[in-house]
């Protein structure tokens, strides 16, 4: 039953977010050749690479803390990474992450005058192999913002965890007007808020490449790299959050929007897709420790 | 000195790689449209992850086996999955294994009358969760081949270690005829044969995702998905090869073929490739527990 309830819900929604909002967007003109492949990565390395750690706990980070952020589970052991207050796994492939996953708090996402954004810069992840790491110059002339997946505005509590949040592993190139600064923020202000209501909101964050048909009949993933470093361009964002409410039972949300200019009038909701959408895109099981007897809706519903 | 050596090398053969093969057969005609996004994933499960462990051996294999064959270290640790002949590292989002290893003897190699390949049948990998696994009707009607990774002759020694190659989790969508057919099977009888010269040959294998530039300018990352699993079609793939020499100094070789049909006239060796843009591409690190002293060769040069 709660199985059949989800497939129709499903359907239901995944019909709508084929239809609308990427259809209408996706107005660029469309040419294609086929010049062979480029000098893919210029600048090459010798055959010596450097050893380092799968699994790097920045200094000072309390795994006590780490296991309140993991709490509900590990989307996937790919390459992880985990910062004072957020943790994040690394695609070395498409040199942007994964996911990234938060535990959210009214204390956490309170502002606070001490901790001061301007003074944080972005920076590569140093911990992060040479070949597979991102650069600022990679961004520079791309046309695309270094897009926060951990937002900054969920790490206010310490000026450290703001700094955290601007490692250049933590971003993904997203469209800047009328997506990162308008609808993909309105988003995080969204999740943000939902502390006001619960004590705990646990968040995972994420790139999709998500394939689309194209005349010829067949499907095909495509997405931009940008740089000398080949940073993948994702063709969507997704949330999967989990609040706790006070008698203990669990609310789940989760939200797809494509990487493009969105209409100030859509309402976030409208980006709610089921999660089981999410993690077979992504290759990913969100919440895998969560009992599912204390799971009392997903977007809304009942499951 | 052995920096600035292979970085000569590499540009030479990434020019190479660049210019011929690739241009040539690159002849379909293009159009492209934006129909928005299909129902991507048709059929959807309940949120109801199936738990399965992130390593999963076969029932009895020997832990000294796995060692052996991955005495040189692993390229990734992502969803590992060892055989008792052959580890594989599976890629949850694209349906097809990150890289597979093999470790092969001139016993392993040798042609075994007792070992029947045509009794072999390709099947589903179940410990794969049902999201990410790939199924024979992924492929039907596709015209693609189920091509090996790790490729069936070098596992001639035991029937069950034949039968393990044909675990869709060891396939990839290829190119039938004037590929996997032919210029890849000729590479993978060149692998083989290295196994009359060395006592010990280490072969890692995997897929590529290439980005090629496109009219507008831009780079981008473009493959074909296959079935209702939207298993990923490689733009191209790779073999890393390391031998051991009676003197216990290694040679290496590096190979990538783009998944398209090759002309017979072509040998294996126009293929070689640096190392390390092999791993820059696939986001892996080959061979990393290799004393590099002992390295003697890359590609026929002195590294």
């Amino acid at each position: 039953m709660f199985r059949k309830l989800l497939i129709g819900s499903s359907l239901t929604l995944t019909g709508y977010f084929a239809g609308s909002f990427i259809e209408r967007r996706r107005t660029e003109p469309c040419k294609e050749i086929f010049p062979g492949i480029p000098g893919l990565f210029d600048s090459v390395y010798a055959a010596t690479p450097v050893s380092l750690p799968d699994v790097v706990p920045s200094k000072g980070v309390s795994s006590s803390r780490t296991s309140q952020i993991m709490k509900y589970g590990f989307p996937g052991f790919d390459q992880i990474r985990s910062f004072d207050n957020y943790i994040l796994s690394y695609d070395r492939r498409n040199r942007v992450a994964h996911w990234v996953f938060e535990h959210l708090t009214p204390e956490g996402c309170k502002p606070n005058p001490d901790v001061d954004r301007a003074k944080c810069d972005f920076k590569p992840d140093d911990t992060i192999h040479p070949f597979f790491r991102s650069e600022n110059s990679d961004y520079k002339h791309s046309g695309f913002d270094r897009g926060h997946l951990a937002a900054a505005g969920n790490h206010k509590f310490h000026q450290k965890h703001c700094e955290d949040t601007f490692f250049l592993s933590n971003m993904a190139p997203q469209v800047g007007s009328g997506f990162n600064r308008d609808a993909w923020n309105r988003l995080e202000k969204y999740v943000r808020k939902l502390t006001k209501k619960y004590a705990n909101v646990y968040c995972c964050t994420g790139p999709l490449y998500l394939p689309r048909r194209e005349d010829d009949g067949k499907m095909y993933v495509k997405y931009q790299v940008i740089g000398n470093n080949s940073v993948a361009v994702p063709t969507h964002f997704f949330k999967v959050v989990v609040c706790e409410r006070s008698d203990g039972q669990l609310e789940m949300e989760s939200f797809v929007m494509p990487n493009q200019v969105i209409s100030d009038q859509t309402p976030v909701t409208m980006f709610q897709v089921p999660p089981e959408t999410i993690e077979r895109a992504a290759g990913l099981l969100f919440f895998s420790n969560v009992n599912r007897k204390m799971l009392v809706s997903i977007n809304g519903k009942k499951p």
